[in-house]
């Protein structure tokens, strides 16, 4: 039998949202939960301490970039991705098949699976939902992505639909190829349907026909309009079983977490505290700042008052700035800590306020700051 | 009344090499000590409280970077050096000299000074002696260093004779501009005369004339000779006070640092550890590797399995060769922590072992390990 099972805590009386559960081999996971990206075995520039520290639960990692460097099977030969990385809490894995279809030219589609060729250097695979498996389970994550096609926006409803329904295909292979209770690590389905509500429909159906552990929204956050996103998650959210985790993949700014936590989402990933914090963009209570103005120049206060992380503790915007100007390497370690410390501390904000009942007001309150 | 002093602990009976102590405003350095290089007011890729883990009691700060970006008036508002930069140990700042020096045509020297034009926007600039202090100043180091010329290697000796003397005369305007007990601050005299030793005596001598809180050997490890190099410090050491800190600037590998011990210094600074780490060579007590070579891929070993450093006890080599590989921010941070671990270690083995009078048998043994 798996380790692996969700507990709903408490449901909000206001909304769709939910205070969760999710036990793991690796330990728990309180949600709603945001999932730091380690894209290629690192949180980039952040230890494992420092994620601990920040409160990090579970962090991501992705099939496609291991696959290619340094190799699933190396990784399993030296003990699995936890060790490799000395992160002992749980992984989520993405199945490759986002990084896949973002290749373009690079790919092309069949039943089998993806034919594609290495951003690294040009080699030839084909990614298939056995061998997305395979990785997943070499790497030893604690929870598995189905491999899927990731449907681009806008794109025409017969496109949606054949890929919607192959989608479904490669979700029993991944099924088949991973029993229920066979393993300590979960298997989720995914969602697609591209932004048609039936299609929505016929795809949850089509996973829960096939029976998952957890249940992931994927092709949202594709260049669509927020409010079409929102519309989505509404829609197709309550169309999950109550009892399984959700997850709406690769969303996304604050705002879109407060929204889709309201509409019963549980779990989320996002590239954005990561990749904005190299960049020089800085979340903060009040919205995002950019670190490089130069009206930062001389401001000895820290990026954001209300924030007690140790990068706001102890470092001047005037200093953080700097850093940045300089192309320091402590430029990229400090803005992602603090910018990774906002979303775990907004995500802990939004659970207490579910425990106590105060989930509205406290989405009053995420707007009022940010709009003063 | 300054409250910098050196006191002299036990003078090894073998060789020069001397155990002591500094005692400056911001806390005690115990000596022989290696100062890690923090250029633009961070040690590349490290945090400070992992400089401190790994026993950092000092660190260096460079005066022509700070001047140019972002400014030591800035720096000085904001609090000094220390505040900007979350620092609270003592800091050496160098005067600026070597760095202007290596801008080859950017530059010129007068009597006055260096005019020199910035490698960042190509801005002009006049850094003399008392500007080159008032910037250390500024900035709020513990130990300020004159400003002087880095003579090049080789170069005549007629260059070489009157840039010593120009630098003597730079290094009492220097003091007129910081008189000794001004301040809790240390005033370095930096010895000059090229690989001429009478002019090493001479220098020696006239600033010895001035009168410092201690002093640096300069102008050494600019391309000369190894077996040179020793025999300048053979030669230049023991002309130096007794009871003052002496120092080899830009120094060294850590054989260097055994061999400058061994000759009678107390302190080295130098990029190696930290440039070394970044480009992925890692020092451990058998010697140098490269952590890129492909023997390496699947190492499950720690880089060094006598290191007992935060890196070693968590990560194998084959993390380290992938994080160098895929060039994440990561591998510089973990190879910089192991580098200047390894270094500090050194130092500390160097003092215990001067403290027990069996420097003598550390050396040999350094050199046994290193040549198995
Ligand atoms: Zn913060
Ligand atoms: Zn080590």
């Amino acid at each position: 039998m798996s380790a692996f099972k969700y507990d709903l805590l408490k449901q909000d009386e206001g909304s769709q949202a939910r205070r969760g559960r999710i036990t793991t081999a690796r330990g728990v996971i309180e949600t709603p939960v945001f999932m730091p990206v380690g894209t290629a075995g690192t949180v980039k520039g952040l230890l494992p301490e420092a994620l601990k520290e920040i409160g990090a639960q579970i962090i991501l990692g992705n099939t496609y970039h291991l696959y290619l460097r340094p190799g699933h099977k190396l990784i399993q030969q030296l003990g699995g991705l936890h060790k490799f990385m000395n992160w002992d809490r749980p992984i989520l894995t993405d199945s490759g098949g986002f990084q896949v279809f973002s290749l373009g030219e690079l790919r092309k589609i069949t039943e089998e699976g993806a034919s594609f060729q290495s951003h690294i250097d040009g080699s030839k695979h084909m990614l298939t939902p056995e061998l997305s498996i395979e990785i997943q389970q070499a790497l030893g994550a604690d929870i598995i992505m189905v491999f899927d096609e990731c449907i681009p926006h806008p794109a025409e409803r017969k496109y949606v639909a054949d890929s919607t329904n192959l989608s479904a295909r490669w979700a029993k292979r991944c099924r088949e190829a991973m029993p229920a209770g066979s393993s300590d690590s979960a298997l989720f389905g995914i969602v697609q349907g591209g932004m048609h509500t039936d299609l929505r429909k016929q795809s949850a159906e089509q996973l829960q026909e096939i029976g998952f552990e957890g249940y992931a929204l994927g092709g949202l956050s594709v260049g669509e309009e927020t409010s079409l996103m929102y519309e989505m998650m509404e829609f197709s959210l309550p169309l999950l079983p109550a009892d399984k985790p959700r997850y709406v993949m690769g969303v996304g700014t604050p705002e879109n977490l407060v929204e889709g936590v309201a509409r019963g989402c549980d779990m989320f990933d996002c590239v954005m505290p990561t990749r904005n914090a190299r960049n020089g963009n800085l979340f903060s209570s009040f919205g995002k700042i950019s670190i490089k103005q130069a009206q930062y120049r001389d401001d000895e206060t820290p990026i954001d008052p209300d924030c007690d992380c140790y990068v706001c503790r102890n470092y001047s915007r005037a200093y953080l700035r700097h850093l940045f100007m300089s192309r320091e390497i402590l430029s990229s370690v400090l803005n992602t800590h603090h910018n990774l410390y906002y979303y775990q501390q907004l995500m802990a904000g939004i659970r207490t306020a579910l425990e106590e009942g105060r989930f509205h007001e406290f989405r009053a309150e995420f707007y009022r700051k940010r709009n003063q």
